[in-house]
């Protein structure tokens, strides 16, 4: 199959929801749509043009941005809750939409006040789908300043989502300098090449390769946050790392969640009583009750602690010149600990629901091993053993994180 | 020592607080003061007089009374969040101020409109501490009807709080029927003889043990809930065991926040590095990081969980006559998890925080294992997994849990 | 690629081993030549002929076999160790291996004495590969009585390594009884068509589809226990149960040995310190070398178990006419014990050495899911909970295990 | 009560233990002796004379002394079955036990031949109970060389069961040197002051306090290990670590094991099944029936391995001068994994038997919470995170833990 073939209600005679509610209910019929064939896609592996297209159809992708400007105008906590939702059905596109929020947000949080309005105006007119190029373990863009223009070449391990993107952010480093520029760039350039090397247990459809970026070229006055060719910090700018990082908690507790409703509906309809438990049905084994309550309740907290820290998050995102380091430290210290609660349980809940859906359920048709697979593969993408590291460095020290990609 | 000295401030000069923020702030003062010498007391295991005058003095007692008869006028979530403060001190202080609320708040549970205001007028007006005489496992309390006037006769095996309260609930069968009364009595009544048998390992200042009753006399019209000696049934009466399971769920995390404040002001001041680690400060140690990191994480997201069913709660006291079984059984199910994990991680706090301690912290003096004991004791209360149980139940069956007094 | 590329040595020119160790270490020569294209083999999932054209010519396959035959002469502790070591490479293969030792001993669990000592020097001689078709938890193979013959007709769910054997054992109800019929019938017989329908998440190379049998005839003198059309039980009959699920257990610490040291074999060679962590080389890290000091010594543990209760069982084995039922079910307790530590170490190790090799580590290539995956599917081949449950039956009621196919 | 009154049988009268399996009933029947007024001792924290008085007239001191002067010739495994049967009733007395054992073979570890035979004679002749004082972590008792004379002088801040015992292992480093000199000492000696400042929350009647040593007189000749004031080195030495370390965890998995018993049995005559569960008696209560089955398997587990690596250990004692630096290190690695998995089962058991035994075993009167106490304050002897730390370093660099007082 090709993923070509997704359909769904005609999304343009819709109205655009307008409160949170309506957004996260809109956000489930688009999980629905998703889920229907989910497993399929997963082994197919194929590149999600079609439900990138979903999520534009549906309004999804604009959530964020400007009312006047078409955009849905909801806040980051909401965005979360829609990456969650979208996330129990397909993992992989639960993070490129979450990836999508962050690197379109960027503008924002990078960017000078003219620089972000007109990228979220266009962003929300024409429906961008936001891919990256960012990847900052890697220093391996330079960036050539060839006076009014910057031109980047090099190469970059992941580009997720940058394949079916409409743009991409794109980061080099000044040649001759530490100066890190972000830019944002047509995704269809000629000068990137995607190499179609993502091949993980997981994540599958995240489109998450490598890319090469050979002269590029962006004009300086859109190297992001640059006024005459430097560059004016404020501490908002760290908050990228924050905010990205909710995004991986609340599409983790996405895919758990996932994995719990579909091992229930599972256990509810297939799952045989034990031959030798004295039980009629598989709903009334003591232990199987036993493995759903303990779950979920798990779950239910970790979802709790990410929405109070969505919250706390929100402040800055509305008082973005009032951030200061040490309110900086302190969410990321809370947004570690979702972090960290939010592994564990995703990890737990998608190796544990076998022992409620039983022997059978290993069938790979049945795809009920996608939960964990995506799940394993994201969560070590930056150690979580360095974010438990993190709060007690600061409880222990009263020692703030220090900001870089990853903290 | 005995309780009785106890000193803080002057509590009568001070303005009475008026947010939930100052309300929280003033938990902290108490719990300050009870934590000065929260280690002796525990050993001594005296009647907390002193205590109860504390809590009375310092105004935390009429938190949630009417305003308008000098009252807080706070809410629910508040009074949560202040028994845990006072927890996070002293576990017994905290259970039996959480306890006290509850009782307090039965009469509008279960009382008609007239005696739920009288009696929180009088609670509020005269600082009434509330003790309870109800243990619902034992049904040995007889009620004689003599005609305008109820005589309680019979055996409690538990009291909390009663010896140290000014006003008892007291829980009983009328003869020959099956119909339960509640009715308010002084605490000093004659009839009511306290046997000062709770000697347990843990919440030891709580005052638990058993009473007899002998002819206490209580007239009909302040059978709660009663008129015309017909008790007036609906489902909000039932809302007493989700709210007095979340005041568990509070001063165990109370505890456990208890704990690791504790600990992490021991590690800091006293902990020796590892002769053979290589660390100059037990604070660098990478393991005694990484166990605070996890225990922080755990405990923050136990905490969001009970914030979140907190507020889900308060909806039910805000509109009692708009209660329905269902919804009643969806929040019971919730608040059964907010206790799964508060259980669970309290447990995990209080018996791992010696591993960053270390060998030293085991001194009696010390008394670091009173927070193990206080958890360990009160989390048997009802049996845990139960409420794993009605969670599974719910998720695989759809089935609510049916209203008891543990469910 | 297909599995007929195995190569080795040329065993025709070795030297049989003797001693147990000899055994353990010509099984770890199999297994280096089955790990080198493990990952290929487990995502080609093709049938094994080569792989047990592998163990057949390695003479593991009559490691159990009298010696005087040609057999190895050796005993279950030594089988369970070969198995495992064996599924440290290939947990598929692994538990092949460990089946046809089952099987071909079920000869002597199950049949008289003329009739296991016919089928082990034949079994020993022709270096026969046993499969099965034995599913016991259906009972729709119907044998209908021939007077001389046994005709067999019917259907089983799955008929592990059959297709791959030379023999297969059997099993059947007679019709119109409740007598259970077991023999042994070449796999080639005509009657037996294998339906290729095994298609799991994990194990994936084990032919565990199922099998139509139709028409399959078997001389009642080959019917396994019979004398005169009537079995002759005693207790040792039923040691089947436990000496297969040492086998299960055995093949589950197999892979978890083999993803243990996989996963520190990558971690030494190819995982990068991470970025921010101060540390030159990963095998520095703190946090990994917790991962993997704590997950050997549960694994160690879980081993030590298996290796005593292995040791216990061998007494059966060696006095198969002393055996009682209550020494039976005392000893399929322990077997249950070794089953739960197992299971709980083989998921653990399995599903967190990710956090050890990093995230570089999920790619496809790398193929180091495959330890989860073997483990998670087999695992469940029945409810590890009611492993449990007998141990708690028999410690609090003094209540043994009902001997049962999974008890 | 004081523990002076302890009875038993005549024990002059019985005839020695010659078995392994005699010797371990032995401490049977002596550990249902303790078991039976353990919660009064504990409670009463005396010092343990009666106790100890039990363990010379039952035999058990002697255990591992020459056969040839009235020992009982029996080896370490033995001696770690015996104090793990003591230490199930009695946490304290076990440690005791165990300590001695390794203090009187201290002198075959460290001294030389004609020492150590010497030593070994005498104290099993008369009955010998050992106390030391040498806790490694302090330097703090400097000895003057006064020609033929070692005078002692310092403190020690532990000398478990000095007290008690008739003779002592002193331990001190020659004044202006680094060298380290062990002798024996009368325990009487007016030289030692014992402080009584052990007052701790587990393991309370184990006389850990500290001691004064004020010119305490040795002669060279008892220097042990010594030859004309050279100490004589060899990596036998160094098996005290892992010898001491194994007696930890024997101690800890008697504690255990003890909980365990005790709780079923609770559980069995006096836990109430739950009100609403529909279960007539609680030990058919499936979770009941799951905490026992999974601590018991657990704890089958740890102790399997601990009987496997006591095994392992006997070769060294066996064959003291073929130690080599490699097989000395391997086998601490070994030793440590066993204390990591006796630690985590030892506290996990004794925390959570409590949910099977239920609210009303919290009594004081009851004593259930002595295991955890006992076995929380001992397992922080050494942080367990650096036993992780060896087997992890080992696996990862190949590197094996150096030989300290703790490794």
């Amino acid at each position: 199959m090709t993923t070509a073939e997704i359909s769904g209600p005609d999304w343009s005679t819709r109205e655009t929801p307008r409160t949170p509610e309506e957004w996260i209910a809109r956000a489930g019929e688009v999980a629905a749509i998703l889920a229907s064939d989910a497993v399929e896609r997963d082994r197919a592996a194929a590149t999600p043009y079609a439900e990138v297209r979903l999520l534009k159809d549906s309004g999804l992708v604009t959530l964020l941005g400007p009312a006047e400007h078409g955009g849905g105008g909801q806040n980051w906590p909401t965005a979360y809750r829609v990456v969650r939702e979208v996330a129990k059905a397909d993992g992989s596109i639960g993070q490129l939409l979450g990836y999508h929020y962050l690197w379109n947000w960027a503008a924002r949080l990078v960017g000078t006040r003219e620089q972000w309005e007109h990228v979220e105006a266009e962003a929300a007119r024409n429906r961008w789908f936001f891919g990256g190029a960012v990847n900052p373990r890697d220093d391996d863009v330079v960036i050539r300043d060839e006076g009014d223009t910057l031109v980047f070449n090099g190469r970059k391990s992941f580009s997720t989502g940058s394949k079916v993107s409409d743009v991409t952010v794109l980061e080099g480093v000044l040649e001759g300098t530490d100066k890190h520029v972000f830019a944002i760039v047509p995704s269809g350039d000629p000068g990137l090449t995607f190499h179609d090397d993502w091949d993980n247990i997981g994540q599958r459809l995240t489109e998450s390769g490598s890319v090469t970026i050979s002269d590029v070229r962006v004009p300086w006055r859109d190297a992001a946050g640059y006024v005459d060719k430097e560059f004016q910090p404020r501490v908002y700018n760290t908050l990228n790392v924050p905010t990205i990082q909710l995004v991986f908690v609340n599409f983790y507790l996405g895919i758990a969640r996932g994995a719990l409703e579909t091992a229930i509906a599972y256990t509810r309809s297939r799952t045989r009583p034990w031959l030798h438990g004295g039980h009629e049905r598989a709903v009334d084994e003591p232990y199987i009750i036993d493995i759903y309550g303990d779950l979920s309740a798990a779950l239910w907290s970790a979802e709790a602690l990410a929405d109070q820290v969505a919250e706390e998050g929100l402040w800055f995102h509305e008082h973005p010149d009032e951030v200061t380091e040490r309110l900086r430290g302190e969410h990321e210290v809370r947004v570690a600990a979702a972090k960290v609660q939010a592994t564990e349980v995703a990890l737990e809940v998608a190796g544990r629901i076998f022992e409620a859906t039983g022997a059978r359920s290993t069938t790979s048709r049945e795809g009920l091993d996608r939960f964990w697979r995506n799940v394993r593969t994201h969560t070590l993408h930056d150690p979580v053993a360095y974010k438990r590291r993190e709060i007690g460095v600061y409880l222990l020290q009263d020692k703030l994180p220090e900001p870089t990609w990853y903290s």
